[in-house]
This record gives structure tokens, C-alpha cells and sequence, in this order.
């Protein structure tokens, strides 16, 4: 083992102690740290023993364990936590060192610590890591961002450890990380990926509902339908492990159907539906699939609520493999519009806190390691290569190909389930966000006019340049104060 | 005029000179004052001339001119404004005195300001007011909540100039508005007001989109239908100025169709959907409601995508008049939902605040005065009435039988939207919210394999009790240190 290690990294929960182990496989040495050091001894004679890793028991022997400039990896819970053991780490360090953040901080929380540690003269890395348990092991998608300074120094490892895909040569040595951009743009980036996760959970969930309950299909027939999925457009790892899921078997059962419908959440879901409110970027999808995990949640309401409010007799007719084909078609045109739905919303961030991402490498950060990793996110970097400044990914020839063909399957399917009475959230709000999208005049003239009738807020028109404003008395009464801001 | 006055208004924008002119015109004497003297002396010269209103040239002219405890209302600027006012305010103050905040404040900032000012000795109210210019001079809504002490000074007041409605004598006197309750707790019932607000209208202009694109309908037909409408239980506010709208015209032609339809919002919505994402609330109507309004901003880009992204061809097939009372089913049962989804966001919010909410007084607030205000509220004051503890309105006998009858209608709605190309995103929304919610077993069963399987999140079983959670190696593969927190 090398004198000084080229890295460290904090808190060894699942993920610490995989990247650790990633980053030894391929030939790093790295310190291991933990708030109580007997999990750190645990580690160096378990799964850690004889690779190159050692452990440190004060944070002074972690930084004196380290190569310059040092580099110090925090795998520790999000929010105070992370500020806290940077407050404990500072007074070690020496100007030109770098600590990377690799939990699931807030992108906002991200910006500010780039700042406050660039005062200080350290450079700091807010980075998305993601791919789970078995992702940290095997190689991680890595997104990240904040000091570019400090990039040089971290690339080496950080490319190393990640998922590889193919390049252009069809080589397995294209690295899913690359340089997001300032600030909080990696956590950002990465909280988009968990939102898009969230979405294409949901998205495969509403599919099984219907198989399930319209269909009336038993696990076996399910996992050949996703094991059938996997060979086309909609090859991806949640495509992969559904199928493996539903052919799991305990005792001869399939245990996903004895696990209990009650969906938890990180809360990373929902702050990439909350920052798309704060944007004014309409991302129904991933909201409602965060909505869909509170409906779940509350199991013991729902269940007494099946017993008060009656539906339609689920009832299939018609050609069974048709609709399966359909419903092949709804999945893939709404996980369409939930990607167009998270690169909008990224395209929004940047022009607000003026970042330069570049979209084509966020998809191929994506295409490997990470959860949502597909085939699909080719199709994406492909059309960002083709126009860098693509405002929405339906408008991509390929997208809005595979869109207008695919949309008649999707329109059949959702009706079905509409009259069926199956409630397929994400896959209805994702055809309303399409049809609306592509609607010239939608019917927001009514609102405006309702808004002016009763607060006077002014309304532009039609005919008139944009930028000019107008005010009807609709009823006749009422003053001529002019509206709209409060004044003091 | 008396010697001193009873209140004082600051922020002489609409609704707050029209707070004052309808104070005024109940008896009571009124101070107003605004950020620039000039606007207090134009309007005592305007519309203030010969009432019993006086102005006040500077903060100390402002606090002596009233009666003790002295009652100063601020109408101006949310967010740092108020603060910035209740600084300069307070050092003129006295024990007991009063501040009244009328505006739209997060209510976050209003439990803050009551805790603070309590310290001080003063009295904090955040009330929420409803009603827009013409409510604030005619009778508003109001809801105000924050230090209890202060409700028995501003009472005679408040339910002095805000609407009434009838009371059990079928009397008119029956005052919108009472003591919500501590803290934010005012304006946290106005945030979901004005987000049910943002629900309703655009409901309605989705009813709207329908009769114009799918019937081919014209203003004075669409006109007819809101009158018709009005008569029955979507009789409220919003319905009746629908149908004024499509009546105005403009040489001949409705004014309606002229205006732009890009939506404006105020972000009082956004908060709504904010905070449902932050308690873990699914509110999927009004957040598609915020969604539409970004969406419709977007105009340009709309228009773009039109050319770009073909769909299905509306066309109506089938008798008319059955197609509209069916709409109107949708309309009724979605606008349901949309109230089921606002009361259970404040029920959690009680929970999580420790507020006492009374949520057939807060039906009872709405009922006149403010831009929601609809007979419709009366039901929900019922539902309310009969149990104080209901979980959700579409648990209550009536709503229950109101949405079960109306789904089919509803149902075909929808169907006609999604194959015809139409969106109608809160619609569907409502209808897909109303299905989840009466599954005993929604397809989450499957999303906890999924997470336990990429990410070893454990899940709960159907025949196991709640609580105990269980983890299976999915693959065969990976460690065994168990997930979900980073330690440090």
C-alpha cells in the first residue's frame, strides 16, 4: 500500500464502503472514515481486508493519511451533517485541498458551500453519485460540479470508478461522469436524474396496474412482457430488474405480489417538483409520480375508501397482445415527455443561476451505472448533439417521430383505463402535457380575463403587440384603481 | 369624526383603499397611510372625500391617531416589505397594540412574526383577505389567524366588512369570516384558497377548451351553458363571471377570444403545491393547475411546437346536449376532488403545526366575499358539520353519491379529451386522483421490490404486520451491509 492515500472517504454506510471498494479495485488507496471508528475496524478486517485501504481513527490521521492537494469524499446524510463535518474538517486542511460531497445534498446548499469554501481558499465538488448499493461497487453514474479547479485532480478517480458505455468505436471505456459545471449543477443534475426516477418507476408501475387489473395477467406472463420490453426502445436497468421481480419466487409464489403497496420516498422526488414550481417549468410527470407515492402511502385510507366509492367493472375486450403493444407504446411516448419534461427544467436552471451545461454529456453521464440507465439516453445525447440549444426534447425529429407514432396506442391505452376506472397518473398527465404542449391557443385567454374581471390584472391580446397591457371594467362597477401590486 | 380612529390601513393600493372605504362605510374612522404622502392625499381629495377616513403624513402621526390597543393593518408587499414596515413600526408601539398583516404572506413568515412580536408584547394577526378589488370594498373573505388574544379588538371590525351569508334563519348576517387559528395558520388557509382558486378556474377553462375545440361552440352558446350552469350546484362566483365574459363584447365580437392566452400567477398557487410536495400531501389537481398556467406561458414555444407535433382531428360524434351534462359531471366531480385534496392538505398541516383547525367555519369563510364563493361550500360546512374528524370529503355520504353518480360522465369526458387530442390535465387529474384513492391495492408493491432491489430500501409485507420490514437479496449478488442512511 502506497505511503499516503490519494483519497478519503467519510461514512461507511452502504455506498461509502462500495465507492471505497470501487476505488481500490482499481488500484486507489484510500483512508476510511467513520464517526465511530469500531465500524471502521469492522470494515479493514472485513471487506476491506488486504486491499489498499486504511482507516484513520481522528480526523487529523485522515488528513495527515493524504496525498496533496487531499482530497476528502463525504458519503454522510445530507443537510447539517455535511456542513458539520466541514466545519470539523477545515482547520486541517491547507489551501488548494478539496472535499467532494457525494450524498444527496440540495443543489442550493451546493452553491453555497462552492462559495464559502472558495473564500477559504479550498476547492469544493458537489457530486451526484448514483446506481445504489450494487452501482457504488461496479461503477457509478457521477455527476459532478462546483469548483472547476478542482477537476483535474478528482477526473483520474472519479472516471476510473464510474460505469463505462460504449464509444463511438464500440468500445466499453466511455466514463459516465463527466464536468457538470459551477456550483450546485451537479447536485442539481442529480436531483433531475432521482426526479426521472421517480417518473419511470411510476411510469412501470402503471403499466403492471393495468396488466394486473385489466388484463387480468398473473407474474409470469408479466415478467415475459418486460423480458420482451428489454429488447427494444425501452431496454433499461428498471426494465431489467421488473422483469427479474416478478420472477422471484418464494415458495412458489411471486413475493412481489405479497409486499405491501405502501411506496417510501428520500424526498429527492419531491424537491425536483418543488424547484420546477419555483422555475415555472411544468413538470406534471415526476409531480405526479411523487403524488402517487403520498397516495400510496396512506394504505389503510385507501382501503376503507374502496369500500365507500364504487367504480366500473374492470373489463378487457379486444385483442390482448394489441393492447400489450399499446400499452408498450404509452409507456414509451410518456417516459418521452418526462425527459423532455427534466431537460426543460434543467434548460431553466441554467439560465437562472448561469451555468453552462451541456446536455448531451448529462444524458451520457446517465447511460451507465445509474438508475435510469437505458438505451433511450443515446437517443438523447444524440439529439443535444445534433442542436445544443434544443428547447424541448419532443421537438427533436427522432423524439417527435416516435411521439406522433406511437400516440394513437397511447391515446387507446389511457382511455381504457379512464373507462375502466385504473388510475394511471403519470401516464394520462404526461398525454394531457403532450396535447397541451402542442396546442397553439390553449384556453389560459378565459383565465386571464377572469383575472382581470376580478382583480383588475390586465390581460395582453391577440391582436396587439406583446409587452402591451389592458384593463376591461367588465361589469361597469367598481373603481379605477389600477391594480396588481401592493403598494406601501 | 372622531378624535381618534379605529383602525389603521397601510398601503394604499386597490385592495387596501377599499378595505378603507368599506370600513368606513360600516362607521368605523379610519387612518390611512402610504409609503408616499402624496397617494394619501389624493386619495382624501378622491374617493375618500366626506368619510370618515384621515390620513397620516409619517409613522408617529400614523400611531397617535389611534384609539388603544391600537390596530394597524399593513396591505402592502409580501416578504421583506412587511418586515421592513413592522420594524419601523414597532418601536412606536405600545403593549397590546396590534399589527395586522392583510396580504399575501407565506405563512411560515406569519408563524415567525406572531412568535416574534409575542415577544415584544405585541399582537400578531396574518389574515388572509379574498375577493379581489370588488370584495375588499363590497365584504371580502376573511381568515384571519396568529395571537388569539388580539381577536376580541379586530372582531367587530373584520366581521363587520366582510361578506355575510345566510345564516340558519335563511338572514343574511352570517359573517365570512372567524378565528382560523394560531400562527400561520390564517394564511396558510388563504394559500389553499387561492390554490383551490387556481383549481376552479382552470377547470373551468378546461370545460371552456372542450365547447370551443371538441363542440364547436361559440361565445354566446358557451355563454348559455355558464348561465345554465350557474343555476345548479356549480352556482358560484367563477361560474357567473364566466358567462359575463363570453357575453362582453367588443364591436360586435367577444372580447374573450382577443386576449392572449398566456397566464400570469402571483405565486400564492405555487405555495400551494409547494407545500402539499413538503407534508406529503397529493394535491395532483392544483398542481397541474400551476403547470398549466407555466405551460400557457410559454406561448411562443406552444405555438412552435404546433407546427411541429400532429395529433388526432377533433371531431364530435354523438348528441350534444349529453355531451355538456356531461361536462358538467366532470366539471361537479372534479371540482370535488380539488376540495377533497385542499381540506386533507389542511388537515396534515394541523397535524404537522399543531394547529386546532375548524374546517366547517373555514367552508363557512369561503362561502361569500371571495373568489371561490359557490353554494357548493355549503356541503362541504355539512360534511363538516356532521363530522368534525372527516378524513376526506369523498368519504361523506353526499359527496360520495354526488361523484359516484357523476363518474360515467366524467369518465366519458375524459375519453372523448384523450382520443380527440384535447387537454384537459386537471380534469384527468381529478378523475386519475379519485381511482387511486378508492384502490385498496395500488401497484407500489412493485415499487418496493424495485427499491430494495437497486437500493436495498427493505418493504413492508401484505401478510406480516405494519412495521416490520424485510429485505430480499434480489440477485443473488452484493453485500450484506444493510441501507438507506449515510452515517458518519
Amino acid at each position: 500500500m502506497k505511503q499516503l492515500s490519494d483519497i478519503a472517504v467519510v461514512g461507511l454506510a452502504v455506498m461509502g464502503e462500495n465507492l471505497i471498494l470501487n476505488m481500490a479495485s482499481k488500484g486507489f488507496t484510500v483512508t476510511a472514515f467513520n464517526r465511530s471508528y469500531d465500524k471502521v475496524e469492522r470494515f479493514l478486517e472485513g471487506r476491506a481486508k488486504g486491499l489498499t485501504i486504511r482507516g484513520a481513527d481522528s480526523i487529523q490521521a485522515l488528513v495527515e493519511s493524504l496525498e496533496k492537494p487531499r482530497k476528502i469524499m463525504l458519503m454522510v446524510k445530507s443537510g447539517q451533517p455535511v456542513d458539520d463535518f466541514i466545519s470539523r474538517l477545515t482547520p486541517y486542511l491547507d489551501k488548494g485541498d478539496i472535499i467532494i460531497d457525494g450524498g444527496n445534498s440540495q443543489f442550493e446548499d451546493s452553491n453555497r458551500r462552492t462559495a464559502e469554501l472558495s473564500k477559504l481558499g479550498l476547492h469544493y465538488i458537489g457530486t451526484g453519485v448514483s446506481g445504489g448499493e450494487e452501482g457504488a461497487l461496479l461503477g457509478p453514474s457521477i455527476m459532478p460540479g462546483g469548483d472547476e479547479k478542482a477537476w483535474p485532480s478528482v477526473k483520474p478517480i472519479f472516471q476510473a470508478i464510474s460505469a463505462k458505455v460504449e464509444d463511438e468505436q464500440g468500445e466499453l471505456t466511455a466514463p459516465c461522469c463527466d464536468w457538470v459545471g459551477d456550483g450546485g449543477s451537479g447536485h442539481f443534475v442529480k436531483m433531475v436524474h432521482n426526479g426521472i426516477e421517480y417518473g419511470d418507476m411510476q411510469l412501470i408501475c402503471e403499466a403492471y396496474l393495468l396488466m394486473r387489473d385489466l388484463l387480468g395477467m398473473e407474474a409470469d406472463e408479466i415478467k415475459t412482457v418486460f423480458d420482451e420490453w428489454n429488447k427494444t426502445e425501452l431496454s433499461s436497468y428498471l426494465t431489467e430488474i421488473t422483469a427479474d421481480i416478478f420472477g422471484y419466487k418464494e415458495n412458489g409464489e411471486a413475493l412481489v405480489e405479497k409486499i405491501l403497496d405502501t411506496a417510501g420516498q428520500k424526498g429527492t422526488g419531491k424537491w425536483t417538483g418543488v424547484t420546477a414550481l419555483h422555475l415555472g417549468v411544468p413538470l406534471t410527470l415526476i409531480g405526479e409520480a411523487v403524488f402517487a407515492r403520498c397516495l400510496s402511502a396512506i394504505k389503510e385510507e385507501r382501503v376503507d375508501a374502496s369500500k365507500v366509492l364504487s367504480g366500473p367493472k374492470a373489463e378487457f375486450k379486444g385483442d390482448k397482445q394489441a393492447f400489450l403493444n399499446n400499452l408498450k407504446d404509452a409507456l414509451l411516448a410518456s417516459k418521452i415527455v418526462s425527459y423532455a419534461q427534466g431537460f426543460a427544467l434543467m434548460r431553466e436552471a441554467a439560465k437562472e443561476y448561469q451555468w453552462k451545461l451541456n446536455y448531451g454529456a448529462i444524458a451520457l453521464m446517465w447511460r451507465g451505472g445509474c438508475i435510469i440507465r437505458s438505451v433511450f439516453l443515446d437517443n438523447i445525447k444524440t439529439a443535444f448533439d445534433k442542436d445544443s440549444e434544443l428547447r424541448n426534447l419532443l421537438l427533436d425529429d427522432y423524439f417527435s417521430d416516435v411521439v406522433t407514432s406511437a400516440q394513437q396506442g397511447w391515446r387507446e391505452v389511457i382511455a381504457a383505463a379512464i373507462v375502466n376506472g385504473i388510475s394511471v397518473p403519470c401516464l394520462s398527465s404526461a398525454l394531457t402535457y403532450f396535447d397541451g404542449y402542442r396546442t397553439a391557443d390553449l384556453p389560459a385567454n378565459l383565465l386571464q380575463a377572469q383575472r382581470d374581471y376580478f382583480g383588475a390584472h390586465t390581460y395582453e391580446r391577440k391582436d396587439k403587440a406583446r409587452g402591451e397591457f389592458f384593463h376591461t371594467n367588465w361589469t361597469g362597477r367598481g373603481g379605477d384603481t389600477s391594480s396588481t401590486t401592493y403598494d406601501v
